[in-house]
């Protein structure tokens, strides 16, 4: 076993995943959809991550295949798999990742906490869902989708009717996911890594903060939370890790119920943005510790490097930002700040980059935090 | 201005100045000596950094040049000059850090505390020297020399008379450099980083441990420095990078005489060994504020993440050690220790990588790095 990582995709987690790589000495090949990706410094190979060809070429520079994104094709995976390359989440994890039917049904099966669904393939299957929730639900593709697409908040089974089709069922997998509409006070995050071997490390649970269904902040640790659920939540993405034969790095998305129960909400199988505080504040980034996980080297301390960790992130706010006009500003007035920027080209909305302090207060923090992205945005 | 930094020199240095780099969103270029070196991931030209031709067409692809090393002859930091390339720091600084004698003389003038010193051309000169100091001093090639290379402790004039040769006194400058040896009770560093608009910051005093005439472990801050050695040390490093005009990080090696002075053994204009403990051990590292420093963007908070923090050097202990043996080891048995390798192949006492630990209780963060770097080198 060597320490060669090779990464699919080459966006901002593959980016942030080459400075733990570097300081660590283990050797990161990206595989990268375009020239000039984000995580362009280590991009040995260019192409189209569908075609088994392309990857088996790239695995055979690698000691194991991890990822950025969960979008490559099962088939692709489990070709590489039975040619003896070690995938990092394995295909199996990742099925569930990539149909949110099958994840509900493996969920429900490890009897985890998470909101009523069904599958449904009709318009009367779905109105009968909605009519028993309170005339309200929400409507998912299972295949597909992420960052708010795919995702409906329906009142009338007709509001999706055109998903119902038979020529778009098909597409999504031959049904629909319906879930109840969780009256939820706030959203958290849960992060673990898991090592093949079976070693696993939490972080402690965080909120993150939603706006036009893209994460904009993530609170560390999440303000106000009691022991109970810091535990529960963190025992939760352990049997979600071990269930579904997840390694790497797992994220939990929960919701927060007005009676205090936690819910899964979705999952990500990699490095997630709600984890990106912990570059700074954890003694053990969710970016190393990943590399660590899909190597099966021992997993990192995921203890706090200070009290509170806030991060925000920068958002595009028009297709002309690039932060060169403000940095100056920025890093004059916010000499605490931490900026990451993603090398990509602005546009309104996009992830753009991100910024975190830490501080033993957490209101001051997480005004620092807050006033460093609007000078970073705004100028 | 634009935020492209070029750095000479693909050593380790270069090679952890690519991790802010892609943090901040700067584009960093390395012209490195050689393929396949520390710094390969940001390697964008390899060649001769003495050949001027070679060095003005990686400067028209940055918007500041910068070091991995002092060796650049200033004949081509002059030229790139005069066809306004900005270099960082500028030769008339770097012009100090290449010859010993003009240091001396420059800091003599600054009224600076050093031990005393000698600028000696024959055997009678500096046999005058030695016998003035007690029978012993150190004797110095101006130009030349790092790690312990160019220096002898001399207790008689003859001891480097093959350095007085008129042969090996022109390659030396033209004369030599002898000075007072010091009876230090430890040895120290002080680093700061200044921008071209004048704007200072200084870390907290570290002490340094040397073993065989290289670094083999920092403690920040140093122990049982007083507030006034604290202070005295940061003016020292501002008025010396204000008065020789350094940019970009400056380290200042200093000695602590057993009554408690503080003089200026010497200076490193880069980034330095005893400052890698600031990537875990600041808010701001070394390297971060390096690139700021040249850029003449804000510099970063250089307050300390913890109460203290401890660097150990990992020196090749054979030509086979490269980790890869040890990897599993070391981090599992210490799961709060950071690695940092630098990609180099492996060679006896050759600098091959650092650990850094930070806490709150000094004496268990040292015993921690100096188990953890024991553990990665034998295993």
């Amino acid at each position: 076993m060597g320490f060669r990582v090779g990464v699919i995709g080459g966006g901002q987690l593959a980016r942030m995943m080459i400075v733990p790589a570097q300081n660590l000495g283990l050797d990161i090949k990206v595989f990268a959809e375009n020239e000039g990706s984000s995580a362009a410094k280590a991009a040995t190979q260019v192409g189209d991550y569908t075609d088994i060809e392309q990857i088996s070429e790239f695995a055979k520079t690698v000691d194991v295949i991890t990822f950025d994104h969960e979008h490559v094709p099962i088939s692709v995976l489990e070709a590489l798999e039975s040619a003896g390359v070690s995938v990092q989440p394995p295909s199996k994890a990742l099925a569930f990742a990539q149909n949110k039917l099958s994840m509900r049904a493996k969920l429900s099966e490890l009897g985890l906490p998470m909101p009523d669904w069904a599958e449904v393939t009709s318009l009367s299957e779905l109105q009968e869902f909605i009519d028993g929730h309170g005339g309200s639900a929400v409507v998912k593709t299972p295949i597909g989708g992420y960052d708010g697409k795919g995702v409906a908040m329906v009142s009338s089974a007709a509001d999706v009717s055109v998903w119902l089709s038979p020529e778009n069922l098909a597409k999504f997998g031959g049904s629909l996911l319906v879930e109840e509409k969780v009256a939820f006070t706030r959203e958290l995050a849960q992060l673990c890594a898991r090592r093949p071997s079976g070693e696993m490390r939490t972080w402690a649970l965080v909120q993150t903060v939603q706006k036009n269904g893209v994460c904009s902040e993530v609170l560390s640790p999440a303000p106000g939370a009691s022991d109970a659920v810091l535990h529960e939540a963190a025992e939760i993405a352990m049997r979600v890790a071990t269930g579904l034969g997840v390694t790497g790095v797992l994220a939990v998305e929960l919701f927060e119920a007005a009676d205090g129960r936690i819910l899964i909400n979705e999952l990500a199988m990699r490095p997630h943005n709600s984890g990106h505080f912990s570059i700074e504040g954890s003694v053990t980034s969710q970016f190393e510790q990943h590399l660590r996980a899909v190597l099966d080297l021992p997993l990192g301390s995921t203890e706090p490097t200070a009290s509170h960790s806030v991060m925000i992130n920068l958002l595009g706010v028009d297709d002309g930002n690039d932060f060169v006009r403000t940095y100056p500003k920025a890093l004059a007035a916010h000499p605490k700040a931490k900026f990451h920027t993603y090398g990509k080209s602005a546009r309104k909305g996009r992830k753009m980059g991100h910024v975190t302090v830490i501080g033993e207060d957490a209101d001051a923090t997480r005004a620092e935090a807050l006033q460093a992205a609007a000078v970073c945005l705004q100028g």
